[in-house]
């Protein structure tokens, strides 16, 4: 009898139940006017928002709250009680990046709310509205009725105005990130996680995920009637989903909304609402390419665990040093080198040791000779989700790194017992959500350990990004979503939809250490990957990670010396990003520039479909010359057809230029724009020294 | 990378990764033989079940399992080791219900599966396949390496063969049931409570709910994908959603399968999955009608909180009981006679006194006056889900009540504070979903601790019922849906098509006390309420339970004494019950005979559209003279027309007689079959006396 209250409340205050009181709004406006935000209270005191966006509503009315486990409900009986707003204007640097420089634009409305009656408790909903999206946080004060907070679930909806078709992967599943995405109408959403792409009847894009989730439960999104979605936070099997003192803020939660995809993906909402680099000077942290002995496990061919397949051996990983060395790889990846993985790893990881090295890898002598080659080995930390023999480990393990040189490391969280394994205050092991607030917080712990020591940090099967790398920087990447394994083994492995629909869902999130560069495009088995070489180049642009594999055999690249040296000359880092066309799930075409030149690196994929796409070079520097190096789908070339079908052209090309790229079907094509001329052989570094320019062109 | 497992299968046990092992299967059949339940173990050791009737599937490959809170989850990496068989045949007899033996019919298998690795810890599947439906349920042994189990999440899924049409509510919601149910595909449900009832494309009926949820988590159903349907468990504040010590089983999953919409009515298939009646001798617990002070309340004329318009007075209470004595009620209601209704009572119910009564309500000599008169006080304990608070004074309160032979309590959980309030092993106060392992406990404490003391349990806000009525059958009925009070001030209020909802859905769980009879047609304010006369003695029949309110005031049953007299006559127990007709959200007509007489009784409801039912008086006994009294819908009756139009006439049938069932607009129809003429004038008794036969007809 749920208005039993509002009857109540009907004797009580002498307030009419179904009579809607007239509740005070709050309204903010972006920097353009073009994008506004409402908050109010309605008839019961219910807070609730909503946005407009050129006049029109892209948010219906939608809930705010919580639900407490050690109070009652913040979901009522509210009333506005405070409402500042300043404007935002700033531009700050990335230490490493799509792009060097980032303008956080926008109006900041804080809009505390508090009870009518009763223990009288106050939130402040914090939005901030640019011109591009919305992001909307809960602080919560410091007061004695609500000193320490247990969040039983929060109550933020999202009521999409409009019919939409959603591009989403199932949220609340046990482990991970790792799907197919699906694409259908927002009605067909069951629980979703973020970010979650929408697109409306009207051509409206939106994004809807979270910033700076820290100490917090991740959030997904159930679809709860219509086009309402609502904020469904990961659970904890040891207390309220959320467990915090006051004074503390959720994380933001976000809405980028713009009328193309490529607007989306444009968005650096997310980056500005983190808080600025925590680490100081982190010049430390080196975006670079790696190559390493992961995939010919994923191949089968060898095993992380000892015996006669065993793949770290010192003579195999000198054998990728050298092979790094030779080719301008800074790192080399070693998976399978330490202690731990001869035993039921996956269900346990409890016998993982993070410093002792398997008897045929020499770690000490490994180390040096790759720092006499100019060359890194790339640490790996694979805690099968078991974090509680991880952080007792984790400061030695990280130590043994910094003392060898080591400035990267590759952790995993294959939580396949069914969760992460975390210490519980009982001192009993407990399984938590891999997304939870335990999670979100020994990520964290990892990372801050890390930097003490100046190392950068790449997690799969990670938590979520919500840009938290632009307040510690060395939180390079993460992997987060289906990667290119799935291509060794994967039934189905990925199609060439997939890795369309990431660039405009996973990636708003943040980089993404995909492995991509499989230019033999064999799985396991021989099995094809639907894949083109020239696809897999353009990958390295499409999907951005400040640190990128080349994720096949040596011998393989070995047979591919053309389509390798693109691998050899693509950067990590980039002062500039512009996606020049896309629509979600079909195709997407993004060109960056490198952070260290004035070369331009373009990459386009598509999806089953063959495309011809014009674009228009204008974003080329006026009165430089260009050399374009392009990397293009060949003659019957295609993810079922001749996935080696290859064309290489080089010509001179200025920003007056428009180019055709032709996409076969499961295709893609890479240009390197460069002011100098194709390089070549195998010698060439990521950054290639001058060479004096060619005059004739080199087609193929 | 989830498969990274399997490859690490592949090198330690030499299966291959994605290769599909031959699992070895366990087959059930029905009595009848039309319904198949297969289980298997897939490639990589994960339990799996399906469904088939006449050979074609129900439910596609499913998967079973859980995540664990303090160990592995129990998901893949099983083998089937032992697989045995039995039938089961019985009839036992229901001490009230909707009819009086009851026959359990059905194959038992019993599937145990063991881990091929590591701890090899066993759980078993119990399926029991009835000639209706299916059940299965979980069975933690007892073994060392699973004592103590925390269960994070249960991985029963159902997939749905066919496409379906969906009823259902939303499930997950933080208070209870109270919602209008959505009609929509399948594919557009979100996250549902049960039951919840399918209609397939080929036609077929399908309800899946659970059976005898005795201390665990109340089950949600959420979709994942497509048609399939996956359960999720109400959670816990204060740990993992289910904590128990092996050996234990879980509640059953239940499949409700037939032909047509009255198929699943009639399926005793969830009754039967429960356990014997645990009380011995309940021949106290009695089936009643009952009248009470709790009408006004929502329509504002009166108060549960003390003051000028306070409802629960001495006086107020002896004009009740005059009442019900005068027109054959044997309960009474009294709301709001406690003292704890003043403050913010919704919010805290900390001030709930369940022994002490409001000085204006004098218990004692209202308990001592309603017993001269043969009528009972029913007792009221409205706890707004402080069940610590409840609990504390539990054995006191219920004491009160057998002392003063008040042996029905009327209980509630409004826990509009966001959930129930239990009290911690910390000794602070968790706030628990109102479905939890917490509330399943506290419903069942509530119940033992009346049954000691002979008094029966009508819970509102309650958990959801699974048919523990036959192990407690003092546990009568429970509201767990959108009740008549939503007429007094629903916003919207009760649609013709909600009440027809009930019957294929929250009826097949169990007696509801929706307390009808209103037949003023009238709410707060005046607001008109959708329905007919005849449609609100109808619900009388169609709306079981063992204890009906007439819910109307006195002075309104005043005005229209002849509609009236089906309310005084109607049964509330029965012998048998046939559903005659019916189509899922559309119409419905059921009839029961009296469990006392030879009598039958008729109801049926329509929702917005008018209809014409046919219906073949074929289920009464040969030879045996019965007169019909028929009270239908009169003319330019309807939900929005005329409510008050009604018609009743009186005449001979016979089982060879078909009558024509001619339904208003959101109206209804009720039928008294007597082996005696109509019963006359105001002092008919709920078992009426032998009359003289009365030769002439009463027709209007």
């Amino acid at each position: 009898m749920r208005l039993r209250l509002a009857l109540t409340l009907l004797l009580l205050c002498g307030s009419a139940a179904h009579a809607q009181v007239v509740a005070s709004d709050a309204t903010v406006r972006s920097p353009d006017g073009k994008m506004t935000v409402t908050m109010r209270v309605s008839g019961e005191g219910r807070p609730e928002y909503s946005i407009q966006r050129n006049g029109r509503n892209v948010i219906d009315w939608s809930r705010l709250g919580f639900i407490l486990a050690d109070g009652p409900k913040l979901e009522r009986n509210f009333e506005l009680v405070q409402d500042d707003g300043k404007a935002i204007d700033e531009t700050w640097e990335q230490p490493w990046g799509e792009r060097r420089f980032v303008r956080n634009r926008c109006t900041e409305q804080r809009v505390t709310i508090r009870e009518k009656t009763g223990q009288r408790r106050a939130i402040t909903v914090v939005f901030r509205v640019f011109d591009d999206g919305v992001g909307f946080r809960y602080e919560f004060p410091e007061q004695a009725s609500l000193a320490q907070v247990g969040i039983v679930e929060e109550l933020t909806e999202f009521a999409v105005a409009e019919p939409a078709t959603a591009w989403w992967i199932p949220g609340g599943e046990w482990n991970r990130y790792e799907y197919l995405y699906n694409r259908t109408p927002l009605t067909e959403v069951g629980q979703a996680h973020t970010p979650i792409t929408l697109r409306t009847a009207s051509g409206l894009h939106i994004a809807i995920h979270e910033a700076a989730l820290v100490d917090y439960a991740g959030m997904w999104l159930r679809r709860v009637s219509g086009q309402r979605l609502k904020a469904v936070l990961s659970p904890s099997s040891s207390g309220p989903k959320v467990s915090r003192k006051a004074p503390f803020a959720t994380p933001w939660r976000t809405l980028q909304i713009a009328d193309t995809a490529a607007g989306l993906y444009m968005s650096d909402l997310i980056l500005n609402l983190n808080e600025p680099n925590k680490l100081g000077d982190v010049s430390w942290v080196k975006p670079f390419k790696y190559v390493g002995i992961w995939w010919e496990m994923h191949l089968g061919t060898k095993t992380w665990s000892s015996g006669p397949k065993h793949g770290a051996t010192t003579a195999e990983t000198r054998r990728y040093i050298d092979f790094a060395a030779a080719n301008g790889f800074r790192g080399v990846l070693v998976e399978g080198w330490n202690k731990g993985w001869d035993g039921d790893w996956f269900a346990k990881g409890d016998e993982f040791s993070f410093t002792e090295a398997y008897p045929d890898f020499d770690i000490v002598a490994l180390a040096a000779y790759a720092k006499k080659k100019g060359v890194r080995l790339v640490g790996h930390h694979e805690t099968a989700g078991n974090i509680a023999v991880y952080e007792r480990q984790l400061g030695a393990a990280l130590d043994l790194y910094a003392k060898l040189g080591i400035d990267a490391v590759k952790t995993g969280y294959v939580a396949d017992a069914g969760g992460v394994q975390a210490l519980g205050d009982d001192g009993r092991i407990h399984f938590e959500w891999h997304d939870g607030q335990l999670q979100s917080r020994h990520h964290l712990r990892v990372v801050e350990e890390a930097a003490k020591r100046h190392i950068a940090v790449n997690a799969h099967e990670p938590i979520k990004d919500t840009g938290l790398r632009r307040t510690y920087p060395n939180w390079v990447a993460r992997e987060g979503a289906r990667g290119m394994e799935y291509n060794a083994w994967g039934d189905p492995p990925n199609s060439p939809e997939h890795e369309v629909n990431l660039v405009f869902t996973r990636m708003l999130a943040g980089p993404m250490d995909y492995t991509p560069g499989v230019l033999s495009l064999t799985g396991a088995g021989g099995k094809r990957i639907q894949s083109t070489v020239a696809r897999q180049l353009a990958l390295y642009v499409v999907l951005y990670s400040p640190i990128q594999m080349a994720a096949d055999l040596p011998e393989n690249y070995a047979k591919y010396p053309k389509p390798f040296q693109f691998i050899k000359d693509v950067p990590v880092d980039w002062s500039d990003t512009r996606v020049l066309n896309g629509e979600v799930g079909d195709y997407a075409t993004i060109a960056r520039k490198d952070r260290h030149s004035n070369d331009w690196y373009l990459g386009a994929i598509t999806d089953e479909q063959p495309r011809t796409l014009q674009v228009s070079l204008g974003f080329l520097d006026d009165g430089r010359k260009y050399y374009a190096t392009i990397y293009r789908d060949g003659r019957n070339a295609g993810f079922e057809g001749d996935g080696q079908s290859l064309e290489i052209e080089t010509r001179p090309v200025s920003r007056y230029d428009t180019l055709q790229l032709k996409l076969a079907p499961g295709g893609g094509q890479a240009i390197r724009i460069s002011t100098k001329p194709a390089s070549r052989g195998p010698h060439s570094s990521p950054k290639p020294a001058p060479k004096k320019p060619q005059p004739e062109f080199d087609v193929e």
